[in-house]
């Protein structure tokens, strides 16, 4: 078992057609029989997931194995509904407003004449959406699995998250240097490379996976050791967008960072 | 003027009856007539100002200096609902569950027997709530103003968020020493304390507020230099509860942070 992909996660909630196959699922206020036998998420479910899911995008929630029992309807309808495809957007257009900025400061500084402009980006939830796998998986109720998801990864089939490609090119444009740096392993190379042609992704100045020397290592202290690497190759890392914190938190940071959604697991 | 509350932000809404007397409001799907007459958010609204704030809330978004004006009514809807206090409780049962698995950490482990456990809280959103000066300034939507603001201050009376107050408690209870440091400026020392004692915080380890020496620092800048002061007492800082990521990130940090919501206003 040579990779360390670090998913930690992973429960969720089988699509069943009735909430009342549903185990455990705590109601603070009588169910609606409408609305369960729709399997809607009844409004103290909702505004409970709803603070959950801000506890885990602010990163208040710290490390978590599993998405709440009674949240899987609500994560479901999050990711299948227009809310992902909306806060993936927002996120992508807080990143490009910067880059442009970022961009033009630099060229009004003077700046490192030598120091080339770098984008770094996560693959999985960043790039590439793995809601496909997860809508037949439960969007994860089960524990993860590493043999599916690796067959799932093997197919190469993924879809880009179209707010994710279209900053991707965006960036290309105005002249960053995009650098992917992924929790993959590195006989995972191929695959991804595929994938990312498959979805749209043409070019980037490299690709950087697990080796077999980052076994144990956190992504955190794997991803922070890889910018470190890139900026004594001599990259200035103005931008970094990934799904988890630890795509982004640590030494070397970017000069700025950002958090794409993400509540489906929890990568340390 | 010696104070540098550097609250940038401020707009909102004026809390019209009619939505057609909102200037500027702009909508992608025609509104419903009897949404609108009852200053309902429609759903295309919904769904940006909700991702807008995700992106605020995660940093995503950068420095700020206003509310988006079409998202005017989705922020008093939020601060007035069940979702402002919602997240806010669940941001301190974070906390709280940090808090308890640190102490029963630092036990365990032995420690240094010399360092104090300490929690930083911020005042403005954070222990004190200004939603009902807010409520009555438009959320924003018009310019900041010092002068009713600090009218505001001096009168003493915001009251206490709900949930700050029990995390304070609990947190006193477990034996961590409570250090508050705000914004606010040294002149209103007096007005900060007896709204504290008004609104149910009994005591404290200490209170610090801008000094003049502190005029022109950033609040990362006066608030890093705070707590490294801390650490230099002799304090470990093991948590840090704030409204602003200005309240938490810079170094030294605590072990964990947590992030209060607030939709309404951007403090660099």
């Amino acid at each position: 078992m040579p990779r360390l992909l670090v998913v930690l996660l992973l429960l969720a909630l089988s699509l069943v057609a009735c909430v009342s196959a549903v185990p455990a699922v705590i109601r603070m206020v009588p169910a609606d029989p409408t609305a369960a036998s729709s399997g809607a998420v009844d409004d103290a479910d909702a505004l409970f997931c709803d603070s959950w899911r801000l506890s885990v995008e602010t990163a208040n929630a710290g490390p978590w194995l599993a998405v709440p029992a009674r949240c899987g309807d609500f994560v479901r309808d999050y990711m299948e509904g227009p809310r992902y495809a909306s806060d993936s957007a927002i996120a992508a257009a807080d990143a490009l407003a910067f880059a442009s900025d970022a961009l033009a400061a630099a060229a009004e500084w003077g700046g490192s004449a030598s120091a080339r402009p770098a984008w770094v980006f996560d693959v999985d939830e960043t790039l590439l959406s793995n809601a496909p796998y997860y809508a037949v998986n439960g969007w994860g109720l089960q524990e993860f699995n590493e043999t599916s998801f690796d067959e799932w990864v093997d197919a190469a089939k993924a879809p880009a998250l179209p707010s994710s490609l279209n900053l991707y090119n965006q960036l290309q444009g105005l002249g960053f240097h995009v650098i992917l740096l992924t929790g993959r392993s590195e006989f995972q190379r191929n695959a991804t490379e595929s994938n990312l042609l498959f979805s749209g992704y043409n070019s980037w100045e490299k690709l950087i996976l697990r080796q077999s020397s980052d076994i144990g290592k956190t992504a955190v202290q794997y991803k922070s050791e890889r910018r470190a690497a890139m900026e004594a190759e001599g990259f200035k890392i103005l931008g970094n967008s990934g799904d988890q914190w630890s795509d982004l938190i640590g030494s070397p940071m970017a000069t700025r960072s950002f958090k794409l959604p993400n509540p489906m697991y929890f990568i340390s």
